[in-house]
């Protein structure tokens, strides 16, 4: 049972937003333009790093669905997002994958636990100021949902397969704000 | 310096909404919807909902401009923002806040710290749904903003008096988008 009184069964941040469709808009518009805007990361990258940040938060309902919704985009690569969630070093991504993804865990830490080498190491690898700018929202904003998701205790299926249903959707559709339930608010 | 190229000499989160004005909107809407529209919690304590967070995650940028913002609201009762910043239990505010900083402060370490013994004892003095909502999405957006901030190691003034210059404008002016630097991006 979620803390609040949101719609039963709807999980996890949709049904947050269906209670507070004022400040789900921002917030979709933001998962939007981070995760699927144009960029010269691709989606399953930066779906990768959404689910990387969640899993180090231990936010189960995030951290299932962005790397489903990765898995989607890498196709017939996709074993790459449960080898990044095991142990990234090892994992068949680019050294600079590698350099933004630690960035993403330092975040995940605190902001200052980056280190002016940890940004070095990723401009050596040839990540521009942009990607390092979104590799760090995007860790910063996944503390963020993590914490709205975890601190109401939304609703978490457990079933795997229904977030590789979700994934799809996730990729196919993008982040669009749910609704407004029946009767509005 | 920051870690990567921004406006020089701007402070804060501003510097990264004027390098990406994209994710910039969405950042600033969320901010306005939750700490200056319509609420039965007032300006001055979302704002100082806002400071807490900060200060417990040491970001001192954020600290300083929500406590000076809600110490314009306070007005006479300004005292009441240091005094909770130094120890909320011994500050004159309702119990209904106390229960509520003290739901922050855990989202603050992690949503699943959030138990449900923490939101009964809101909900014993008074709290609402909605308030209990805002709380938990006030404090996991600045567990985002200063991860932003420190994450990419942003301007930070260091004079006290240019704080509280800055919480003015903010209590007047609320969080509208800095202007795209000359040029476009």
């Amino acid at each position: 049972m979620a803390h609040i009184n949101v719609p039963e069964g709807v999980p996890g941040i949709r049904s947050l937003v269906m209670f507070r469709p004022e400040t789900g808009k921002p917030l979709y518009e933001l998962a939007q333009v981070l995760l699927r805007r144009k960029s010269t990361l691709s989606e399953a990258e930066r779906e990768l790093i959404a689910a990387y940040v969640s899993k180090r938060n231990d936010t189960m309902f995030c951290m299932m669905s962005h790397a489903a919704a990765s898995k989607a985009f890498y196709g017939d690569d996709a074993t790459i997002v449960d080898d990044v969630l095991k142990d990234m070093h090892q994992a068949n991504i680019s050294n600079k994958m590698k350099a933004l993804l630690h960035i993403a865990g330092k975040v995940q830490i605190l902001g200052s636990a980056v280190k002016q080498e940890d940004i070095d190491a990723a401009r050596t690898e040839g990540a521009t100021d942009k990607e390092i700018h979104d590799t760090v929202l995007i860790a910063a904003a996944f503390s963020m949902f993590n914490r709205y998701v975890d601190g109401l205790a939304s609703f978490t299926p457990t079933d795997e397969k229904e977030y590789e249903a979700m994934g799809i959707r996730m990729a196919e559709k993008g982040y669009i704000t749910p609704p407004t339930p029946k009767g509005g608010r």
